[in-house]
């Protein structure tokens, strides 16, 4: 009782809200981490310790312990409550003279001291049980006690810490890390990846190679850190992914490759992006896309945390042309519907000028989404918000439509909606009396991609007022497949870009396009989006030398000779190969349902790029570029108020 | 009989030559490779192939099998050796009508191209099994083929590919990688970082954290890459090692950590060094000296490969004061013997000036090692050449002396040692009549270090005579301890440096020494020591913010505003911690006894840093350069004569 509400208000302390996941508290955070078909580790081999706080039950009564840990909280000097990683032990400070050298230290060490403690496990009082506290049935009586160091005074309490600014928890990173949240995210980050090594590695053959991160720099390689070396004017880079080696690899006949391989892109400022980051990197000969989709499938299964429920296989496929007619994405939430329907039928006779103007085009068509229980939640200044964006971002005019004629407030254009058009309407998107139907027309892409957004943003407001479209427990894995090959380019669409990389292969029903029409041919391509977002993408690679050389000389225009490596590897028997990259990162942050991929990172950098805690990057003094044959060129003075600004912002 | 030889000289072609150490053959190595408590992984789900190329046996007669694998060799256009990483198998070229197309395939399709065979096992004809080959008794009556990848002319034979220069088997790492040693390498490599990784993970609940590389350059971090960011003058830099972050981690409660971490080190061209390397980096809170090295003991043990002799534990342990007077060196190589012994005693009378000389100094010694058969095996020109060696690198004369006074042809003082001297010198030493002994005089660590050289010299010396002394298939671990914390600094003795890191607690029983006679104090690290190599070192870490502090600023006359973030967290609870590093490809280097550690990563680079395969390091153009803010100071002419000269040169 008197410590009944202890365990509730740290964990609440501690742990930051995470949306509406539910989570382990501590004490079951190893056991819920523990591989389920193995022995559950020793934690306390090696160590003085001969149990860890957070796993004493009634059935150790009466057993000598000794613990390590911090003192989380003292009360009235008679309790103690001491923490490690696995939970939190009540502690019995003894009162009696003989003990005083121990009392002391116990009491007199301040909150978040490191403290050694050898005692008997023994039963609370009757009625001092805590049914809340996973150890909340015993308490220890301590015999010693020795000071292991000794905690100044924090610059915040650690239970309010989560209320703190991030620059401020990422400057005192080492005192963030030991939230429960922190602790629960990386350990399950370590626990899935080690279940991932398990089947890559022990029930599959594939072996673990790394590959360099000092490497040369790839054409068109803008988002490459550079290192400079000891030759003048001679650079390294660090590579956005470990493409090129992967593929020599198969080359090399090392025919089932992974890594859990450290990436770097220079992007600059964005947010929830890293500068270096992980990617579980795959490669395998002799495989086709099913081949890669069905061992990705058995990979998550495998490596799913078991405190979630298990993953259903294989993952549903859509066409990367489905996607985006239906959801107006390539990485399709699909947990909820308010599917895009192309209403274009109903509207050939309408009276609404900007409808008629669309449809007159070639390309054009009218599309909705419906909004269920919109007219019941979503409110004027809502409508107006969406109507603002569809302007602001893709230029397009949106309309509300309600079955309810009273509720077409928000749009000028309601009045002209035919009776019929609304009856057709109603029937071709099953319009219910409190629904919202949100139309917009123009070019399938166009529209779509509003529509696509407007999906998300609707989502996000009726969650606001209380609906649950997106359950957060449930996992949706979806693959998307026959992405075009090339795009044209941006700045001159009269030439092709590769969609993802030149190195992917044309979907072989689409090859002869290659030479007429190459940008009708489909990629053999594949993504994997989880509750929206991308979380791994790959490819069946291209294994033939000419081919490979026709796609970057000929129809990318690319300098062949910055690949002719590979080119060249190519052509000495290059067996047929495949694979995909999983973003470490994002799986773990969806996993653990954390706000950004911050929270799955042991020490990230801000969204700027620096490190808060030591603050990198730094100056270096010029004596120390001189053997890298280096100079820095500072900006003139207009460029420098620019550059400089944000860098004194801490919060940066 | 027809392929009788095929299999040796297969592999004779393939594998290198490593020292004395007897490998697998293909087609065992993946057996031999498994881990040896768990089912063999499945090497053909999800593509394919129904099999591998080296598994089949009599057992799989009748069994309707595909194949994927390169043209290892034709015969006749009978015969067709089919190898994967696997092994080798041998597939009948069908030679009747109806099979045309498939004869044409496989007999067409030159060397080392990639091809798809369906067919039946069956047996080979009674006399033509091949007992060298694992896959011997059986062969491929093939009803399908298909050419999956021509392979165009190599530029040297795959066989032969061995004996060219290692500069030419990095450009084309890719067909070095098909050989078996280099499959045999990293395939090991991979294992046993897995098993590493089970007994860390699985059995005592280690958590494996990622670490940041884009880090902050640390003090005295000559040896760090630069890495410009966009902000002017502002450099991250790639770390040595996770040093202050494994730290961090332990005040932030992580209290077992590992990573299998990429450091990078800049040291110019030295042999046998990488630009980045990679580390078994572990630490741990709560835990002593013997913690480390019974979790180390353990760990190496575990992950051991199944075909050497097992580890046995624990390690012996040395003083490094022991190691250098017995062996001269900090990392001696246990496997033989050829101790040194101080023999100051037996000259104390000596008529021999130089020994006269080295034993009036105060801290003058005589030291001897006794070079077992060294009569019978060196020659004249062994012993001159040992004796320059000293001159030149120690400044040091070294006496050699025979028991039968007839073969002191090569000493011109030997005929000055009295009777009574080479008795006792016989009698200490337990010289036999073929021995030989060196002998030196001057100061303890002087005479100590160049005996160390010497007998390490003289130990190949013998092995190029035919005598085994330092047997490849014994694995001799041994820890090195009570290592001194400070050392004079070679260019001011006066004053200290650390003689590992700052971050090492000094020696309990040292302590008070700290504050008057620093340079007497011992430190807790530890060395790993295999076979004469140094495979890992760690240390206790200091946790207390105070000592730190003392230590950095008034020992050391570090600027502690550069660590200021680590002290700050030492003084926040950090518990008592420590930790080791292992050197991955050193300790695979020895387990594989491969001649270079570039034969135990998959694209090393070459000893000047270059990738020789891609060309990296490489040029970037000046556009490429600003969004960093910096530019290349292009050396004079007299400089660029000096750095320039070594990169034409493709053995780099």
């Amino acid at each position: 009782m008197y410590l009944g509400s202890w365990l509730s208000r740290v964990c609440r302390g501690l742990s930051r809200p995470i949306g509406k996941t539910t989570h382990p508290v501590w004490g079951s955070l190893c056991r819920s981490l523990a591989l389920s078909s193995q022995r559950i580790p020793e934690f306390s081999s090696f160590v003085d310790r001969t149990n860890t706080c957070g796993e004493l039950r009634s059935s150790h009564l009466g057993q000598e312990v000794t613990l390590c840990g911090w003192i989380q909280y003292r009360r009235q000097n008679t309790f103690l409550v001491l923490r490690d990683f696995h939970g939190l032990v009540q502690i019995l400070i003894p009162q009696d003279e003989s003990a005083a050298s121990v009392k002391k230290i116990l009491c007199e060490a301040p909150v978040e001291s490191v403290v050694k403690v050898s005692g008997t496990v023994i039963s609370r009082p009757p009625g001092q049980e805590n049914p809340k506290m996973p150890t909340g049935e015993i308490e220890i009586k301590v015999k010693t006690a020795e000071l292991l160091n000794v905690c100044k005074k924090l610059p915040f309490e650690i239970k309010d810490f989560m209320k703190k600014t991030e620059a401020l928890r990422l400057q005192y990173r080492y005192l963030d890390l030991r939230s429960f949240q922190m602790q629960y995210n990386l350990r399950l980050r370590s626990q899935m990846v080690m279940k991932m090594r398990e089947y890559l590695c022990n029930l599959h053959g594939f072996v673990d190679i790394e590959t360099p991160t000092l490497f040369k720099r790839t054409p068109g390689g803008a988002k490459e850190f550079l290192v400079p070396s000891r030759e003048p004017g001679k650079f390294y880079s660090l590579p956005q992914s470990p493409q090129q080696f992967k593929q020599l690899l198969m080359v090399g006949g090392l025919d089932r490759y992974f890594q859990v391989a450290r990436c770097y892109r220079d992007e600059g400022s964005r947010p929830d992006r890293q500068p270096e980051f992980t990617q579980i990197d795959i490669e395998m000969s002799f495989v086709d896309q099913t081949g890669i989709q069905r061992l990705i499938e058995g990979l998550l299964q495998y490596a799913w945390p078991d405190d979630k429920d298990p993953v259903a296989v294989p993952f549903p496929s859509m066409t990367f042309a489905e996607a985006l007619a239906t959801y107006g994405t390539d990485k399709p939430d699909i947990r909820f519907g308010m599917k895009i329907v192309d209403i274009s039928d109903v509207f050939r006779n309408t009276e609404i000028r900007f409808l008629q103007d669309a449809l007159a085009k070639p390309q054009g068509t009218v599309k909705a989404i419906c909004v269920r229980e919109g007219a019941k939640y979503l409110r004027k200044q809502d409508i107006e918000f969406i109507r603002e964006f569809a302007v602001h971002h893709f230029s397009q005019e949106v309309l509300p439509v309600f079955l309810n004629a009273r509720r077409n407030w928000s749009s000028p254009f309601a009045k002209f909606i035919m009776e019929e058009e609304r009856l057709e309407l109603a029937r071709l998107m099953e319009i219910q009396e409190e629904d919202m139907v949100l139309l917009t027309a123009g070019e399938h892409e166009k529209a779509c991609s509003l529509l696509g957004k407007l999906r998300l943003q609707c989502a996000e407001l009726l969650e606001m007022r209380g609906l649950v479209l997106r359950d957060p427990a449930l996992f949706s894995f979806l693959w998307v497949v026959d992405f075009p090959l090339f795009l044209p380019k941006e700045e001159r669409p009269t030439e092709l870009e590769s969609a993802h990389h030149p190195f992917t292969a044309p979907h072989p029903s689409d090859l002869h396009l290659l030479y007429t029409e190459p940008e009708k041919v489909r990629g053999q391509h594949y993504d994997l989006v989880l509750n929206g977002s991308e979380i791994g993408g790959g490819s069946i690679r291209i294994h033939d030398a000419q081919l490979q050389r026709y796609i970057l000389a000929t129809l990318l225009k690319e300098n062949v000779k910055l690949l002719s490596h590979l080119l060249q590897a190519l052509d000495y028997g290059a067996p047929p190969h495949g694979g995909i990259a999983l973003g470490l990162d994002r799986l773990l942050c969806l996993v653990t349902g954390a706000p950004s991929i911050r929270d799955v990172i042991a020490f990230p950098k801000s969204y700027r790029g620096h490190d808060l805690m030591s603050n990198a990057p730094d100056s270096v003094p010029p004596e120390e570029l001189k053997p890298y044959h280096i100079q820095v060129s500072w900006p003139t003075d207009s460029e420098e108020i620019a550059s400089a600004l944000p860098s004194k912002n801490l919060n940066s």
